[in-house]
C-alpha cells in the first residue's frame, strides 16, 4: 500500500514580506505524518490571481490532496475563491446554505451581514462544504483541493473538520538518535545503513549548540521491526548517542 | 523603476514531515524586504532530485534571483548541489579552492578532512563560492541561484556574505493601523481606498485574540507621502484604530 500524498498552498503578501511567520504549514505538517499522509510540497504564493490559478494546478495534478491558507475573508485582497474556481473552470456564487450559515452566525453575534461579509458565502460550483466552527465562515472542499482559512485558530479547527473525511495512509514509525559530532563524522556510516535498509528513511539534520555541531538522526518508516533494527545498528555505531 | 524579484527553495524533508520549523524563510522575507526585493515565492521540496531540479528550473525562469536552503552538507541525503548542476546542465567536481578552505578549517579544528567532508568542496562548474564564516563549508552562486546552507547559523552568515553583491530596490514605505473590529466591518471602506491609491499595496491581516476578531491593515509603497495620505484617510475612517 502506497501512502496517501499532499501538498500546501499558503496565499499571503504577509508570510513573504516577513510581516507575519506562518505557523499553518507546521501544523498541517504534524497533523498529515499522524495520519500517513506524506506532505511533499509547499508553496506561499502571493494575493495574485494569475500565481494562484498556476501553483493549484500544478499542485492538485501531482499530489492526491491540496490543502490550502488563506485569502478567503471579506477584503479586496481576499482572491482565493475566485482563483479556485478559475482554476477547476467552474462558477462562483453565493450559495444558500452558505449564506444561511454567515446570517445564523451574524444574527447571534449581533452584527450585520453587510456586502463585505456575504462574500464569504460565494462557494465554487460543486464544492462541499468545510465547517468552521470559529467563525462560521466555511471553507470548502473541490475536487482534491481543500480551501481553507490563513488565521491559525480557523485553519486549525477547518483541518480537525477536513481529515476525517479523508483516507489515511500506513503511520509511519520514527525513531531518532542525536549524537554530538559533527555530520562529517558519521557520514560515511549512515550512507552504508541507508544502502543496507532501502525501506526506510534515513535523514541526517544537523544542528550547532553552544558553538559545537552535532547532529540528530532520524529514522522513518512502515516497519517498526526494521525501524527498531536500524536504531540498534545505530547504537553500536555511536555509542555515545542519546536518544 | 521596477524592484527585483526573488523566490526561495527549501530543501528539507524535515520541514514536510513537520519535525521542524523552518526559519529561514522568514529571516529571508524580512532581509529581502528590508532591501526592496520582492520574495514572490517560496517553495518547500523534499530531498528527492527530480523535484529539486524541476522546482529550480521554475523558479530561476520566474525571478531575478533564488535562494536556496538545505541540503548541502557531507551526508548521502544532502543531493542540493547535484540538483543545482543538473538543473543548469553544469559538471560537478572537488574544486581546488573549495577543498582548501575546507583543509585549512579542519587542520585548524583537529579534525579530519574525510572523504564525507569532502564532498562539501564539489561545486558545480561556473559557479561563485559564498562565504560561510561560521562553519567553514562555502555556499555557491551560480547564475541567479544563490546555495546556502540549511543550519539557520550558517544560513544567515551566508545570507549575510551574499545580500551586499545584489542590487536592491527601492525600499518600500510602510504603515500599519490595528482595528479593533472584523474585517467584514470595515472591507467596503478599504476596497475603496485601494482603489484610490492604486500605486500602494493596501493589505488586510484579520486576527483573533481574547476571543474577539481584529485586523490589521498594512500599507506599503514607494511614495512616503502617499502611504502617509492613505494612513491619514485610514485613520479618519476608523478613529478607533491604533498605530
Amino acid at each position: 500500500m502506497t501512502n496517501p500524498t499532499a501538498a500546501m498552498l499558503v496565499i499571503g503578501d504577509e508570510i513573504l514580506s516577513g510581516r507575519t511567520r506562518d505557523s499553518n504549514m507546521h501544523f498541517l505538517a504534524r497533523q498529515l505524518t499522524e495520519r500517513g499522509i506524506m506532505l511533499g510540497e509547499v508553496r506561499i504564493v502571493s494575493d495574485d490571481r494569475e500565481r494562484i490559478v498556476a501553483a493549484l494546478n500544478d499542485l492538485r495534478a501531482g499530489h492526491d490532496h491540496v490543502f490550502t491558507s488563506g485569502g478567503i475573508g471579506p477584503t479586496h485582497d481576499d482572491i482565493t475563491a475566485d482563483a479556485v474556481a478559475a482554476a477547476f473552470g467552474v462558477g462562483l456564487d453565493i450559495r444558500e446554505d452558505a449564506r444561511a450559515i454567515l446570517a445564523e452566525h451574524y444574527t447571534r453575534t449581533g452584527l450585520e451581514l453587510n456586502a463585505a461579509r456575504l462574500r464569504m458565502a460565494r462557494i465554487p460550483e460543486g464544492a462541499d462544504l468545510i465547517e468552521n466552527p470559529v467563525s462560521a465562515a466555511p471553507g470548502f472542499t473541490l475536487g482534491n483541493v481543500h480551501v481553507m482559512a490563513g488565521v491559525p485558530a480557523v485553519f486549525e479547527a477547518m483541518v480537525a473538520s477536513v481529515l476525517p473525511r479523508i483516507a489515511g495512509g500506513q503511520a509511519l514509525y520514527s525513531q531518532s538518535l542525536t549524537i554530538q559530532r559533527g555530520e562529517g563524522e558519521i557520514a560515511a556510516d549512515l550512507a552504508t545503513l541507508a544502502a543496507e535498509y532501502p525501506a526506510l528513511s534515513i535523514g541526517c539534520y544537523p544542528f550547532q549548540r553552544d558553538g559545537a555541531f552535532g547532529a540528530t538522526v532520524v529514522v522513518r518508516g512502515v516497519e517498526k521491526s526494521a525501524v527498531d533494527s536500524a536504531l540498534l545498528r545505530l547504537s553500536a555505531l555511536f555509542p555515545e548517542a542519546t536518544a
